[in-house]
């Protein structure tokens, strides 16, 4: 039998962070790494495959990241974990014995109950070359594309079938729009006028009832009894954690169905395993209940955790915050922590700042793209609890300043005197700088 | 004789910026600016007026921005201030009486002292209109043109003039490198060879020791004799406070001849008077020592701190970190904070952290630039003191969020674990994300 010091089960974002994240701290320890895939996606590019980035092959997390950071690699399935022989079994009768175990499986798309979902041409997004190139060659002699789902995989999904391409795209959301259970409504709406303007059809409060077509995918019925013709169904409606492996070997699973951790990413069940990523189980740094937040930048936080934490306790995760962005053509939009909405349905008394203007100043600057920003302040203590943003491209790093500021626990009142940088062709003028001015706004009202 | 609640002087950055906060603060309160301008330019702005912005008519801030804000214009020169009457006079004989006066009255280029920087076609960066659009006349016929001093300042000033002209271009500077009182060397090494590459060319380690030409310039006599053929002479090598006002009416004058304050931007002085900008003195973020950082983004967080203090004291500066960025083509550089050099020359034992990876993912984004992050930490306790940073346009924000890691006192070990958001057309992956990275390996180092 194969000995390693660590084995990490799972080669997506987590397990390779976990990876060099123990390599980085403990260079005397080795690391094995089993994954079943012969190549890896990087998992948030995946919608692009099917436009800006134009193949699978251009969207694969290469293996020289493990060879560099010193971490071997086995390809195998992990099918069984002895905790007793501390062990793992694969496909064909192989194991590797480890001292420490780190779960990083991940997550599957979330399978709907839709009659019909089984003909050829209904797919879901799942994280694999073969499949993925299969739905790109078909979604290149596609004539109408129905998506169904409009949060930010759908609604990337939809952008890019839509790019270079002609064909009728259409988005079915059950919801009464797009992005809302990451964005406040006014953003919501802004990203569906921009879907439209690219031609996207929208179908909102709507749920498909049925996959129709004989053997291949013909069409959708949707609530209502409406048909609409689609040659190729995408479902895009999240994710559900991976977590067949951790419950066969006995792991405690918690309220989310991910596996059952502890601050520092530890399981509860075993103190020589640590989990983290999509299959694992994650709370909210605002309210410390659970957390159903999946995204690759949580994982890859989580996996640095667990990581260190594995020999030598060192970091415990204050909770996930949920740091997201997206762009729709040309048109960028993020959130960081808490909405409005979410906000007030935590039972906050909210103060909102916003503050809109150009990212470039003067505006005269070429590019320069209107850029809102909205705060969301508690208004006893003035702590910032989350902010929404739409702009150009700058909008993925500005999501992150209101991390920081979320993360260190800012109120409205630290945030006006934010020391920001700011460059004609870089970012709004110092004088309209939202950030600042919408947080001067809150405290303001707060008064 | 005119009176009002609070005079402010001066109109550019940090002068429209105090009223409206102070208007926001105390709605009440009638605010009167007086500026001597016509049209106020967007100061850092002004180098674009030579390229992609094309003329000082597009690089004005809007006089709505006051109107807006109930903040009355007063156009005409302040020439004195009795404070014991509390008036301010304008050339001319008006006068306007104030209960809280706020001096924004910002700063002037520094005037070298070489012998024919008084021929024609030798100019200064002036804040005004006709003066700029004279320069840029001139710009349009040159064939050669000088740009002394090779800081922010004069790098983008060279590259602007480079931007659709047939026209050569040279930099003198007299460090050994360009920007390099703003960026550590491997940052000034880089933005040298893009500056190259663009057909620009640099002179380091020379002084400008006489300008040449009858009456209009011809050319630059450098250190050691050799000439240099210039139709123009630009000179940008910073600026000096412009206190002439406030040393006549006995305000007392800092270390580094700007009007001293303190924490609250009061003025030593008067505490009816208050001061922000260039024109006040300012003091480092780190060592509390007196700084000569003046920037507009600075002069816009002092702004806001004088407007609001006015009447009722809420808001102590913590000190100026000093935030930067610029482009020079396609490549953004940035810094927050101390640079590894500062900071060892302020004693620092310091831990270098460093992370380069494209600032898309995958890299096979169009428009993926590789973006360097340097991190510089105090070993003892790991406190984050500074960052550098080269890229894309994504520089401006992610300097921002440095200054945010900084302003909140974060360490090392707090940077492994923030919580950023990552999307492939918007930012690095989040396993390669430079910022924890760099942080990481900084860690690592510590130990």
């Amino acid at each position: 039998m194969k000995k390693a010091d660590v084995v990490i089960i799972g080669g997506s974002a987590a397990g390779p962070v976990a990876g060099i994240s123990c390599r980085r701290r403990y260079p005397e320890k080795g690391v094995v790494l089993i994954r079943k895939e012969e190549q890896v996606l990087v998992p948030c590019g995946i919608p692009y495959i099917f436009g800006t980035v134009g193949t699978p092959e251009k969207n694969l997390i290469p293996d020289a990241l493990l060879d560099k950071n010193g971490i071997e690699l086995v390809k195998g399935e992990a099918v069984d974990i002895d905790r007793e022989k501390k062990s793992v079994s694969l496909a064909g009768g192989d194991a590797v014995s480890y001292e420490k175990l780190i779960l990083a499986t991940g997550s599957l798309p979330v399978v709907l109950p839709i009659p019909g979902l089984d003909k050829e041409n209904a797919f879901t997004v799942e994280k694999d070359v073969a499949y993925l190139r299969h739905v790109l060659d078909v979604i290149n002699g596609a004539r109408d594309i129905v998506v169904i789902g409009g949060g930010f995989i759908g609604v990337e999904f939809a952008d890019e079938c839509k790019k270079n391409r002609n064909c009728n795209v259409t988005i079915v959301e059950i919801l009464p729009h797009c992005l809302q259970l990451a964005l406040d409504e006014e953003f919501c709406a802004e990203a569906e006028n921009v879907l439209t303007e690219r031609g996207i059809k929208l179908l909102v409060n709507k749920r498909v009832e049925a996959v129709l077509g004989d053997n291949k995918v013909s069409g959708v019925r949707l609530s209502g009894g409406e048909e609409l013709k689609a040659d190729v169904v995408i479902v895009g409606v999240g994710a559900t954690p991976n977590t067949e492996l951790a419950k066969k070997a006995g792991f405690q699973i918690g309220p989310t169905r991910a596996i059952q951790v502890d601050r520092y990413m530890q399981t509860i069940t075993d103190a020589d395993v640590f989990a983290c990523g999509d299959c694992a189980e994650k709370f909210s740094f605002f309210s410390g209940r659970v957390s159903r937040l999946m995204l690759a930048s949580i994982a890859c936080t989580e996996a640095r955790i667990a990581g260190v934490n594995l020999f030598n306790k060192r970091y415990a995760t204050p909770g996930a915050i949920g740091v997201f962005s997206t762009v729709i053509g040309e048109r960028a939009f993020g959130c960081a922590g808490l909405t409005e909405v979410m906000a007030k349905r935590e039972g906050f008394d909210v103060v909102i700042g916003e503050s809109t203007a150009a990212d470039r100043h003067p505006g005269s600057i070429p590019g320069a793209a209107a850029t809102k920003v909205k705060l969301v302040f508690s208004r006893d203590d003035g702590l910032l609890l989350g902010g929404g943003v739409s702009g150009g491209t700058g909008v993925g790093e500005l999501v992150n300043v209101i991390s920081a500021c979320i993360q260190s626990h800012m109120t409205a009142y630290d945030i006006v005197l934010f020391q920001m940088g700011t460059q004609p062709c870089l970012t709004a003028s110092p004088i309209a700088y939202q950030l600042v001015n919408a947080a001067e706004l809150a405290v303001k009202a707060m008064r």
